[in-house]
């Protein structure tokens, strides 16, 4: 008997997690194959607890009409069968987008976490838990090599990690080393119920191009290139983790702020060996209320850092904010 | 008119290279496009200098017949043409293979570079230049992605390096920031002669089955993806330097040697940051003259550290040898 809670549960990492699950974990269950796994999975796992430890959350995203309805039936059918109590919740992300504007899946992703976070801190639990798998750790490192990036993105799905800033609420994924093909025949061998979701299989989806016709070109060269990829995910997290602490550590000590403007002494950046150097300036340049800078602002950033003409120079950022090089100062300003 | 040889050689970075190209080239050339391609942008770039700083060396390595005659052949005619010396060998690698075993790809690899460094040695030639190019920089990328890398790994073909222990020789690779469009467009525009080898189009090998059937896919998504991929590798470079001379430094301090034993305090290694621990201890572990140490063993070393049960356990390591826990110290053996 292998397909215990126990062989699709981290479960020697998340004993180690401080509060889990006692602290009170939101189960967010879209009612696929590898939420509802996950469900299961808990529910057996939490034993005796179980019913002051798990809630189940469903946003009905409104996007597939009766699929969708049906998909939030069968969470609540099973919540309730399960004795857990659940929270669904229906929003209209055709409309967001709409009026709203912006990528569907972006916004879609952006109101279930929203909901999500809402739930949890209603019920006051620390833990939203999702179903990310190995796979899809696989997938988004993949995705990211495509479409460009360093090792701050092959870093892809935290295990842990807050939801947002100023809130207590964690999210969680507890199937993060576990692949699809486990998942199947778990849910296989439990009879776990759960719906399709047709749109796994649109071509159209750069996640499901890599799924449907990279990887399994990929698992001919190596049948284990899932976990592989999984491996460098959690490797390039830790090194990323590192280099971090060591750029904020010294944005600590050297960055200057008055009047709105953040200064850096170009003496010192100069000394700092270059992976540093680029994080202290992505760092500072990255803030969450702007769009997404480049590894070229940041290249463009360190030029002005050289002798001579690149005195006075400046780069535009995101935003319409500026950083310009004055004397011995960095200067990031604004719009 | 773009198609200069400064389109396609690196030359901001090439002017900043200490030696290049007045210390001595020797180009490798296996007349196949990319390196015919490298000798003739070489060849232009140099100008006068051309025929003091560099010489065309080419290894038959006698595996396919006629075919191999052929491009000797064609490389010796060209070097002859353009006015430069050139050193042309012949070496039976099947026969190497047949004798001494091992794979025909690295057996290959390991004549050719000794044979390059012997033809450097002999001129007093400070560089051997290359041909790999961006393309080549991406499959290798690719290549070591799938079969499960760290980032160490993600470093993949570096654009200087010493050629190997013991030797002032450099491997230079003015090519590594030009996609293989842009040398056939180059070729293409200056007539450069090349012979087609014809072992490229065999899909069982795994580089060629990515080029011809993975890449094309993820450039449906991203039709930058090789560049996206080489800055990467650049990238990861920078990183994982940086992170090796952090744990170098740590070695100078820390390692003690004594009676063809290394040991290393555990006391201190347990308050290192994971990522310069692991690569303390991967550098201990893995020595030129061993077989590969893999990620497992270094994390079965990193499991001793822990209190307990730990000490007086033991590790395999390649080659025969071992680590052992003893006390507070772990202790490297030779076979």
């Amino acid at each position: 008997m292998k397909f215990t809670a126990e062989s699709i549960l981290n479960v020697a990492w998340l004993r180690q997690v401080a509060g889990f699950p006692s602290a009170g974990v939101v189960v967010a269950v879209s009612g696929g194959l590898d939420s509802m796994t996950l469900l299961h999975a808990l529910h057996t796992w939490c034993g005796d607890c179980r019913a002051q430890c798990l809630h189940v959350a469903h946003l009905n995203h409104g996007l597939r009409g009766e699929a969708s309805t049906a998909d939030a039936q069968l969470v609540a059918e099973t919540a309730a069968q399960m004795g857990l109590d659940w929270t669904v919740e229906r929003a209209d992300i055709a409309q967001s987008v709409a009026s709203g504007g912006g990528n569907l899946e972006a916004v879609a992703r952006q109101v279930r976490y929203a909901f999500l976070r809402r739930t949890a801190e209603r019920l006051g639990a620390a833990f939203v838990a999702t179903a990310h798998t190995q796979s899809d750790q696989a997938e988004t490192v993949l995705l990211r090599l495509v479409r460009g990036t360093s090792l701050a993105g092959l870093t892809a799905i935290a295990p842990l990690r807050p939801l947002a800033a100023g809130t207590p609420v964690q999210v969680i994924r507890p199937l993060l080393t576990v692949s699809r093909r486990q998942i199947v025949a778990y849910a296989r061998y439990h009879g776990v119920r759960f719906r399709e979701d047709v749109t796994n299989h649109d071509l159209s989806r750069a996640r499901n191009r890599l799924r449907h016709r990279v990887l399994p070109e990929l698992e001919q060269l190596n049948p284990q290139v899932g976990s592989a990829l999984a491996r460098l995910a959690a490797q390039a997290r830790e090194d990323q983790q590192y280099l971090m602490t060591l750029a904020q550590s010294w944005l600590k000590q050297h960055a200057r702020r008055a009047g709105g403007r953040l200064a850096l002494p170009v003496s010192e950046l100069l000394v700092l060996p270059p992976p540093i150097r680029r994080r202290v300036l992505h760092a500072v340049a990255q803030q969450a209320e702007y769009p997404a800078v480049a590894s070229r602002h940041i290249t463009a950033i360190e030029q002005t850092l050289l002798p001579g003409d690149a005195i006075g120079k400046c780069v535009d950022l995101t935003g319409g904010r500026q950083v310009r090089r004055i004397a011995d100062a960095l200067v990031f300003t604004e719009a």
